[in-house]
């Protein structure tokens, strides 16, 4: 069975490691060495170039490396009867939850603050609201949402939820819809994006929602660039709506040096890290989207291309 | 019962509503105003001036408002017979726990680079090992260190515990004493220090204790400037011993414009803020010890001199 690998050039040794141990039979060929491109019946891809997936005319499964699948769903030419496959990864989620846990303490004990203080050598001790005192809204309540709506309970915050269809789980209140969106935004004060970047949720965190927010609130995104208006967000910084942000994913990634959140001073920027594919741990969900294909099962974490998630 | 409070200025207001509302019956001096000494029979206090406590003839009980009372027993007068309880209260505790989780996400996911690589506008994504992992160690297992204990795991680290007398919890594996400590050392890439400050824990941050660590490892100090001698740590910084250090408390307090730890870029430097008392919380501890008193019962925190905490 051929398989076409396209991931970061520096994982590539790693995925194909993990790739040959864990999965029999393979034939790994890695990007941009297609060869033939009728030949390839898998592919496992970040990213893959446009019209590439469309030219592959036996491909039966595509697995994204990542948990999103916006960059493989944006190529309008994708072969919609072939499956696709998102990432479920347990590595995936641990990072994310990390990242969210971090963020939302960074915000709720005033860090940006205390780190500009630092910057100027100002001894300035000022008590902030426990996590108790704070309600976290996640957007989004996929693997990763909830994911991070336990461990965020589990330090002491108030959680909340949002996601476009009903979602309920256990001790966090929930909401869904344009009208849950009503009541949600008004409680949250640390907002959390964790949506999938669909046509639909392009653009969720801007002007609108800033607006519906109690003042000084603090937005971590940590779902796709494409999610934020970053004019808008620039605004409610300016305004005082939006007290601090945490932003791991841009519109532009690497984020271009002259864009102005580099040096806004309430805002945190790290370059798309928050939850970092690791092939070792990963490669068990491609083995299992494998042996899906192989026995003929439905697959356990298939995307519903109409949805875009 | 006549009662002398010497708290931070800005909140007297708050601890004198907390303390009315809730112990009835009481007459509430505040320092400097002390008035007569011989009628002081309660103190509730934070760095009370050498030997005010022994003026007090009828003192009859001392209460920190802090967790650590090296601030009240380094006062050599202290009178010896005066039952001294120190501060145990959800808000103190739920403090230090956000505290402390923040710190080792900031070192376990190498945020210093990160925010460095931010101030000078570069994008470098770097992966960093997961919680699961790093080896959390914890230096005192009091009410803080255990809570801690806790949260990490719950975070996903693997977490080990040293005190200095033998203490066992459910999760975690302990050492005590100085045979333990060459043990837990060398598998302690995060070092979180909660002792409490004593003359034999004095200085216990040093050359002896980073030579032991693996290399690249983080120091958080939560405890007391006291346990850190700073030029050591300069210098196991400067070896690559220690990769990133979170300090919360110093020598000096407010920490001097002129220290170098301001300007080294592994360096975090927080104003002491990482649990601060909330007097309507901690009241309720206030409002025990008082009825312990009134009633002769035995003090649920309190402190043994000889040991220091």
């Amino acid at each position: 069975m051929k398989l076409l690998l396209k991931t970061d050039r520096y994982l590539i040794g790693r995925w194909k490691d993990a790739l040959y141990q864990r999965v029999p039979g393979l034939d790994i060929v890695t990007f941009p060495f297609v060869g033939d491109p009728s030949e390839i019946e898998v592919v496992v891809a970040w990213e893959p170039p446009q019209g590439m997936l469309a030219s592959m005319t036996n491909l039966k499964l595509v697995i994204s490396t990542g948990a999103g699948v916006d960059h493989i769903l944006k190529d309008p030419t994708y072969p919609a009867h072939v499956p696709l496959v998102r990432m479920v990864d347990p590595g995936l989620t641990q990072g994310m939850v990390e990242y969210v846990v971090m963020s939302a303490l960074l915000a709720s004990r005033k860090m940006h603050r205390v780190f500009a203080n630092h910057g100027r050598k100002i001894w300035e001790p000022e008590s902030a609201p426990l996590a108790q005192d704070w309600t976290v809204g996640i957007m989004g309540l996929g693997v990763l949402g909830r994911a991070c709506a336990g461990a965020l309970r589990g330090m002491g915050y108030n959680v909340i939820g949002w996601s476009r269809t009903e979602k309920d789980f256990e001790g966090v209140q929930t909401f869904h819809g344009l009208d849950g969106l009503e009541k949600f935004l008004p409680r949250t004060q640390i907002l959390v994006c964790l949506l999938p970047l669909t046509s639909e949720t392009e653009g969720s965190l801007g002007r609108g929602t800033f607006n519906r927010l109690p003042s000084g609130a603090a937005i971590i995104n940590a779902g796709r660039g494409g999610h934020m208006i970053e004019a808008d967000l620039l605004t409610a910084l300016e305004k005082g709506k939006v007290e601090v942000a945490v932003l791991d994913v841009f519109n532009e990634e690497p984020l271009p040096v002259d864009n102005p959140l580099w040096d806004h001073p309430r805002v945190f920027i790290t370059p798309h890290l928050a939850s970092m594919t690791t092939p070792e741990t990963a490669v068990i969900a491609v083995a299992d989207a494998v042996e899906e294909l192989r026995k003929g099962l439905p697959y356990s974490n298939l995307v519903d291309p109409s949805r875009g998630y």
